[in-house]
């Protein structure tokens, strides 16, 4: 897997564009004013950038040559950049600027367990920074040195540890390296007839352990759970040694040093191993198009779909306003064929009542034997109905799906044209969904116009669970021409995330806290939640060596 | 609820006979060689009990009487007996023979959180032990003070705590206080339709919050999940102040704190209060009993069912030994003459060409609409049949759901008689569970012949899960005439306990570590996860205020 732009998502050379997009251009233009015709921001040249030197002292390349056969110690100026940073908007904006603050003196690539622990031991004796390091996808924060950290910083890429080692098919376990990347996990579980079943957006970008290390979840998740649920066994590098979790089911042995070490982001040690849950891959698999009438009717029926006896492996609903700008991205004339033919409309707008502005699109995925695919359909399609929705075929599904890892792309995209783009999500309660959508609408329009800009906030019910859900939030504005982007950025930022605080949501469903939302953990886990996670932090961690600064 | 009593299960004058059940006296004559005919050892009379004196100073008294209104503060001899111990057979055992170690000095009973939090601020600026107590009913060791504690020793009981606050219908979750009984949380729930479905054996006499410090598991959790999944939101108050976990479905806001409160065992603070998810009581439920020709039969069905488009709410196995066991415990006349007719066993021992020795009693459970139970028991009941079961219709699983909750008070019955009977439980990957079961047989036999004592020992599957499951082991044996008890019964669980830890399995599914399993806890989690426990401990805990001794 090669690594990402070093100012950007995906791979060099691989980038969104509008042209094949007809109707999105006039919709940002509709949106925000912007026109997106041509790119107008670059981010500086690699050459013109200022790297710091690496402070790598002679003794303790000595000891990480000695710790890491073959050449895998690298002070290489991009490698260095590449891993300084995740990719959250403000990581974005600094790499394209050029602004670098604690970039990593070495990078390096560790090929086995021994040797983690080696490099671990090295930095540990040499009282360096040790910040483990996956597919660099953070939006987070979780990945930077602190920008004062004067001991020598060194990056783990775990990239190398990337094998499934074996699967227990009577267990239906599968023991995997934490450094493998999505798509490579999938290929070699899909030779033997398995999938792991966990997609997040950055699926293509993104580790088994990144995702450990942050509670990440998945589209499918509703059907194979979230990471939380699929990772049994863990491997962990700690400064106290080897912490091994046992892979079994469940397990009363006190508080959970398994779920202690999910969403950890490498304050208590470097995941090299994890025994996971693998099914094998469905007979059947199928993504459904739903249109409703409003959010509020989608909601109820996602409510309902959640607490009955069904298992659908895709919950998503949009809101109105996402709903717009999916129909604006449309590629496949099938889809538009379907949504803008007269005949849909009609159907749509009269004999259902629908207002259009109002209508908010919906996928529901559904996989396993054909006969339970069909089964849970029909029976879903029953409740759908009385919920005043419409099915519209599998087109739109095709399209989701196919198209569901290119999203993290639009932030680049938007950048190049001066525009600042992100992603807040959150979790709550069922009851509470509407009241925390209202807020974060109110919070993000009163935050606009204080900035007196013109901004876009859309949302998407990502996750159902019986007691709740995951709302996640897109937005976009068009800053002021003399303004500094990160700052009105914070600004809107700022209000989404305290609305879900305020309104009884968590600070993040699966992005984790990192640094970004680090200001709202005490608000999210009350103080003395505070105080558990800094004794276990410190406790496991006396010298503070492990990715200082996050979470709290 | 009324207190159990001081020296065994259950309230006063109920107890567990053999003279309903024909075959149990010939069973045990022939499987321990006991006559169960007629009780020869009694618990100590409370009148002789020496019960140390209460070492509560007057200061403490007055905070304590000003912290907690309306005379709950008690130092009455039997209250502080009955506060002493949980129902561990080590408890048991030293109960009945009036050997008391740390009685707790005082009993409080708080009827309010705020009164919690006063009682703990009174109980730390005493430099006091404050030991919450729900049900006293754990079985591990985690109520009682260290034999040596020299600080006053106040028992918190959280009885008066005992209401469904209130329930949030669109969220499926309730409020409750933590003190409420298994019996009275179903009562309030179910009176607005509504069932928790935590089922555990202990039901009648353990609390919400005892479940939740333990870790518990419920004979239902197949379905309704474990007490792990169904807790949502909590309260607890801590040195620090009030700790509150959101309710929120799901989560990326670092190691989790709800996590982190479940299995603490009062080590952390005291819980007065958790948000729960509840569901809609089921149109329909049902237990059907099978037979299976040997265990391994019986567990290759479970595995199956466990990842099959099922929804099973019970799933329990016994093996060959237990099925005997249970057969001689028969009392109802429909399922004796199910099992006992000529032509049962006509059919199962020549059609089927099951060994009657060999044949293993199988329950599982259906419940939801009456469609959806319809379709399940089919559907399972064709896997069944593919593993060469049997269904025998819903007469023993009737029974068995009547009788549940009877299984503990056969450990006085049984102590009555003189004879030592408990139970070990684990969970481990389906591929290990064969490997564990052999273990702990082969371990409990040797540890028998070591002894020189005839004994028996049974095992039931009783949870699944997708990658595992909980095997959970009863035994009894004939202890040496000479001998002591105590020190022969923990001959015999030291060596299953031995062998669940060296074959891969953990050191307790949902009984918890308390003191009893402590030692098993560096070999299950790992020496740094050990560190990790006692970090979290110390600093939450700095002046070690809070069930010292237990967990690590």
């Amino acid at each position: 897997m090669a690594a990402m732009k070093w100012w950007g998502w995906g791979p060099e050379g691989l980038e969104f564009t509008h042209e094949d997009k007809p109707a999105l251009r006039p919709f940002i233009q509709w949106a925000l004013g912007v026109d997106v015709a041509s790119a107008s921001v670059s981010p500086i040249p690699f050459k013109d950038l200022r790297v710091p030197e690496s402070r790598l002292t002679d003794d303790l390349r000595s000891a990480l040559e000695a710790a890491v056969e073959g050449g895998f110690v690298s002070t290489d100026r991009l490698d260095r950049v590449v891993h300084a940073r995740g990719k959250s908007l403000h990581d974005l904006v600094r790499q394209r600027r050029g602004e670098l603050n604690r970039v990593p003196d070495v990078v390096v690539r560790p090929g086995s367990e021994d040797e983690v622990e080696a490099v671990m031991r090295s930095g540990i004796d040499a009282d360096a920074v040790v910040i483990p390091f996956g597919g660099g996808s953070s939006i987070s924060g979780s990945l930077e040195a602190p920008a004062g950290e004067q001991r020598p910083v060194i990056s783990v890429d775990l990239g190398r540890l990337n094998r499934v080692l074996g699967i227990d098919a009577t267990s239906r376990l599968a023991r995997v390296q934490a450094g493998v990347f999505g798509p490579h996990l999938e290929e070699q579980l899909s030779a033997q007839g398995y999938t792991f079943g966990h997609f997040p957006d950055s699926f293509t970008h993104s580790t088994l352990g990144g995702w450990i290390a942050t509670r990440s979840s998945g589209m499918q998740s509703d059907r194979y759970g979230d990471i939380a649920d699929l990772t049994k066994g863990l491997r962990v590098v700690t400064p106290s040694g080897m912490l091994v979790v046992r892979p079994v089911p469940a397990t009363s042995n006190g508080p959970s040093i398994r779920q202690i070490v999910l969403g950890s982001e490498g304050r208590l040690g470097i995941i090299t191993e994890a025994i996971v849950e693998v099914r094998r891959i469905p007979e059947r698999r199928t993504i459904l198009g739903y249109l409703f009438p409003t959010f509020a009717d989608g909601l109820a029926a996602m409510r309902d779909i959640a607490a009955g006896e069904f298992s659908a492996s895709v919950t998503r609903l949009s809101d109105a306003p996402e709903t717009q700008f999916s129909f604006a991205t449309r590629r496949l004339p099938s889809l538009v064929d379907k949504l803008e033919s007269a005949a849909l409309r009609t159907y749509v707008g009269r004999r259902l009542g629908y207002d259009t502005g109002q209508m908010c699109l919906s996928f529901i995925g559904y996989e396993g034997s054909e006969r339970h695919v069909a089964r849970e359909r029909k029976a879903v399609g029953k409740l759908v109905k009385r919920h005043g929705g419409l099915c519209i075929g599998s087109g739109p599904g095709t399209l989701y799906d196919q198209k569901k890892f290119d999203i993290p792309y639009i932030r680049d995209f938007l950048l190049d044209r001066g525009v600042p783009g992100d992603v807040s999500e959150t979790a709550a309660p069922w009851s509470r969904l509407a009241p925390v959508y209202d807020a974060v609408r109110s919070a993000a329009s009163d935050a606009f116009g204080r900035l007196g800009v013109q901004g876009y906030l859309m949302c998407h019910l990502s996750h159902s669970y019986h007691a709740g859900a995951c709302l996640y939030f897109t937005f976009a504005f068009r800053p002021t021409p003399d303004g500094d982007i990160l700052e009105e950025y914070d600004v809107v930022k700022v209000a989404i995330q305290q609305a879900f605080v305020d309104n009884g949501a968590t600070l993040s469903h699966h992005h984790a806290v990192g640094t970004e939302h680090a200001q709202w953990l005490e608000e999210d886990i009350s103080q003395p939640g505070v105080v558990m996670l800094e004794a276990l932090f410190e406790g496991a961690d006396p010298g503070r060596h492990l990715n200082p600064g996050k979470i709290v």
